[in-house]
Formats: C-alpha cells, sequence, structure tokens
C-alpha cells in the first residue's frame, strides 16, 4: 500500500515532483527555458519578473545559475528557500507572527 | 481579493505556515517538545526516528539544534531539505528519473 502522507509531507513531495516535472526528458537539470516555464505555469503569483529576459537572467543568476548551464535542483531550492523566507515576511506582518526566517 | 496559489506556491506556504503553527505562542523559535509535536503530527511518514530521546536527540544534532536551544526556522528547513532530498532518491528509483539532489 502506498504510504499515506500528511499535508506537509505532500507539500514537500511537491516541491520535488513539480521540478521534475518539468524536465522534458527527465533530466536531473532543467534548461533555462524549462525553468521559466516551470516558474511562469507554477510560481505565478511568487514570481513575477522571470517574464522577461532582463528578469530571468537576474533570477538565475540570484539562484547560482552560470551563464550557459542549466538549473539544477539544488539551484530550485535557493529559489524555494527565499520564497518560503518572503512568504514568513509575509505571515509576521499578517499575523504578527515573530518570524526570523533568514535562510539564505 | 486573495492571490490565487498554485499547487507549488500552496506547497511553500504550507511549509511555513506548519512550522509557525506549532508554536504555541507565535514565537518564531519552537520548543523542543512543539517541535517533536510537530514532527509526529506532521511528519510521521517520512520522519520515524524521533519518538523517542534517542532518536529525537539525534534529530535535533543533525538539523544543528544546540544543546538547551530550539528549533529555528533555519533548523527546521534543513530538515525540510534533507526530506526533498530523500524524496529526490524514492523518485529516481520509482520512475527512473536521474537526480542529483545532493542538498546537504
Amino acid at each position: 500500500m502506498a504510504p499515506q502522507y500528511s499535508d506537509l509531507e505532500l507539500a514537500i513531495n511537491t516541491l520535488v515532483t513539480q521540478f521534475h516535472a518539468a524536465s522534458a526528458n527527465n533530466s536531473p537539470t532543467l534548461t533555462v527555458e524549462e525553468f521559466q516555464g516551470m516558474v511562469s505555469k507554477d510560481l505565478p503569483t511568487m514570481v513575477k519578473t522571470a517574464g522577461d529576459q532582463e528578469g530571468l537572467n537576474e533570477l538565475l543568476k540570484q539562484i547560482g545559475v552560470e551563464d550557459g548551464h542549466g538549473v539544477t535542483f539544488e539551484n530550485y531550492w535557493e529559489l524555494v528557500n527565499s520564497l518560503a523566507n518572503q512568504q514568513c515576511g509575509l505571515l509576521e506582518k499578517d499575523k504578527s507572527v515573530k518570524c526570523t526566517c533568514l535562510l539564505l
């Protein structure tokens, strides 16, 4: 029987599977085009800057992708990390949670 | 109107909010007891070792919690990171995805 995952476990699974689903050929690394497609499809609200080339280049630089290289899971994880950090900040504003989620 | 989040964005939100929900007093840091409660409630399938004191101590050490300290979001993120890494490994086995998600 498949394991029964909790909401938090499903969330972790989603993070992993959506990265891999974005690769057309099951590669461990996304092409820049695949990554841009994933960001615009799967992160439309949290990442609004990757639509044009300049914003995309800036984002790739932030997550440590070198020129001419693909996007590894580690690069993607930098992005997730930074978005989680942002969400912590929003939560702090909304609900007076004291949040020190400085991750990067 | 509240923003419409995608599945991936909701997953990131879940990771952030469930950590904070585990704190009884909206503190930025969980007590070890709160953390243990969260792991047994929210990560029952992925983390099976924190039920006894020895397993819990080992886990706390792995995620960088010093003796007598609480569990910060950064510590928690180490755990999430390691679980994502595990899931990548499982995915690789299941679906022949080549995965190089070495995050830690």
